[in-house]
């Protein structure tokens, strides 16, 4: 535990020396693509509802104990949103509202693992899997992507599970590529899993990670309900990017009526939620989702920065596939190196993340969850980073 | 996982059996004295710094990641806060920022316990701590308490301490009794630790789980703080009762300056938080954090009840020691049978909670944090449920 917390992640890291960095030549000269914390705010319609909520509703039922599943009532608004978007049947008594998404993983793995398990992430993969599959006893299996689109390769894939295999944690629109799964993809995850599943006489869980999924572009994009596909699902969901509330802890893990033992898988995230002090999501940011579900923050703002983003940097000589959703580029660093390029760009005050964590230590991230202008701003830095490798 | 999410804790099952029992004989017809959930709303001034912080800070600062301590400008607060209180001189960068109190416990029992040592509580305690200690790896080991005021036995508590034992649980003023811990008590326990510490080479922690701290009813109870008698404390705190937002789940840990190896302790209260899915936490109850500190809902509420209900049951015959905070009454069944007394009182409408999961069997925990009208109602009831026995 000491070594998680003083090894911070590389991401915070970064931050924290970008915080520096502002201070010492102002937060316009530095050109931070760090974090992925969203730059646009969350609707009006949030803090709307939340002084609706504030000045209507008993302070002692407001901010008092909900159940530990969550209200019923924004269990019931959550499930008919799901419901009504995706043609399903979900119930609002398989969906448990969490404190966001690190939360909703962390509960989900402590409720499908015992010691020893296997948990797959199709690389590149959010770092934090790692740290929490290992608390939760498990072990980190890596899957191979193919180049051309961060796809998985669905033979590594298929060769990497064992009778141990308990989960695969998948992550469309994935952090940090910004690629989707395509439903052909996720059609073979799920015709592999089946089989294995059978041959091992165990069920293999899919964990999606999903706090990306209205995160989406373009028309032909879409976001396959991956339950539809593969029943034994469950479905991690954080409102933090959607509606800009990271900080403020907010998802739901649902247990989709498809998936075998439904019950039981759901009684044991109920029992790992309360073992590891997770008593409810907050009260009030609870009783605000009925009151904005299926609104988002103005993604275009994201799209734009996107278009802007990638558009210069392939016309500058680096490569990266272009994302479909999310709000993360993954670029291939000059020569395979992703921790030089970041430190040659910190001298050019462009502050990127390498992808070594991520399982690709070839590429950096760059978060284009930042103002269009800082992206505009930061351009002829791009280009000069990439010149000095040809000079 | 699957056991601790579907037995649920007896104080829930309770709960619920109430919820539905007041849907059919009418909310006013039941006398719940089964949840500690605030009846008292949170101070005025806690919805006022909700709505000026909503119409003052941008959505993306408000709403956003706080560094995963909290913020530093909250964290200041507090220390101020404590430093004046206490006239101690603890530091802003000692304080993590948590969930709530079961977060505060389950990331100070995951930075502390290594697999299969040992933590001590004293009987009676809240039921949830076995649930936090074991899922940490650790065992919990009980110390029993003296009959004539709910302090421990100290003998008892010397001699259960083993080469295995790395915490102690101490809670005062506690939940179940409403008992606090005498200055004297908790320097026998500092004296015992600290020889007992030298004995076997290694550091014994005592986790301080102060929810209750503000909520003492007597001029003459004070709350010790707990770090100026034993340096190796972690405070684990949440502002759930002192403001009435148990459901908005904000709280803190403090490593206090007087303990060994501050810093590796610090350093493994982040990497737990991290590795158990704790991002931040919520951003917007932080920043309140400030405005209110110091502020309490109107304890004197708490006071009367307490002293209607202990003065009236006492009176037909009930056996309880006086409560000096919380808002619990711990009260001996006749023939020293709680579940029965609990069944029995069911047949009144009045719904208690038996002792057994506080490691007291004999006694049953009514929560007085209702309304004084409730309290007064019940009395009948409470007089008839004693004189069955004596018919």
């Amino acid at each position: 535990m000491l070594a998680l917390g003083t090894k911070r992640s590389v991401i915070r890291e970064i931050f924290e020396y970008g915080k520096k960095r502002k201070s010492e030549i102002g937060a316009d000269n530095v050109f931070d693509f760090s974090l992925g914390n969203p730059s646009v705010p969350a609707p009006a319609e949030v803090n709307e509802a939340l002084c609706r909520l504030i000045s209507s509703t008993p302070a002692e039922v407001l901010h008092g104990y909900t159940s530990a599943q969550g209200d019923a009532r924004v269990r019931g608004a959550i499930a008919e949103y799901i419901n009504n978007t995706h043609g399903v049947c979900e119930s609002a008594d398989k969906i448990f509202l969490t404190v966001g998404a690190a939360a909703s993983l962390t509960v989900s793995l402590n409720a499908l693992l015992n010691q020893g398990e296997e948990v797959m992430a199709l690389v590149p993969f959010f770092p934090e899997y790692r740290v929490f599959v290992e608390k939760a006893g498990g072990r980190l299996v890596t899957v191979n992507y193919r180049e051309e689109d961060f796809q998985p390769d669905i033979a590594h894939f298929e060769a990497s599970i064992t009778p141990r295999t308990r989960a695969v944690i998948v992550n469309s629109p994935n952090n940090p590529t910004g690629a989707v799964l395509t439903e052909e993809t996720i059609k073979e995850i799920a015709r592999i899993l089946t089989e294995k599943s059978r041959e091992y006489g165990e069920d293999i869980y899919i964990i999606s990670d999903e706090p990306y999924r209205e995160l989406v572009y373009d028309k032909e994009s879409y976001v396959p309900y991956i339950p539809k596909c593969y029943g034994n699902t469950i479905v991690s969901y954080s409102f933090s990017k959607s509606l800009s509330l990271p900080g403020e802890r907010i998802g739901y893990i649902l247990v989709p009526a498809a998936c075998n033992n439904a019950d039981k898988i759901y009684g044991a995230v109920c029992g790992s939620a309360r073992a590891l002090g997770f008593v409810c999501a907050p009260s009030l940011f609870q009783y605000l989702i009925p009151e904005v579900i299926g609104k988002t923050s103005d993604i275009s703002i994201y799209k734009k920065n996107r278009d802007i983003l990638y558009g210069a940097l392939t016309s500058y000589g680096y490569k990266a596939v272009k994302p479909d959703g999310a709000f993360y580029l993954f670029v291939k660093a000059p020569f395979g190196n992703a921790k030089e390029l970041c430190e040659r760009a910190k001298k050019h005050e462009l502050l990127l993340v390498p992808g070594d964590d991520f399982g690709c230590p070839e590429y950096v991230r760059i978060s284009y969850c930042v103002s269009t202008d800082q992206i505009e701003r930061s351009l002829g830095a791009f280009k000069n980073l990439i010149d000095e490798y040809e000079a």
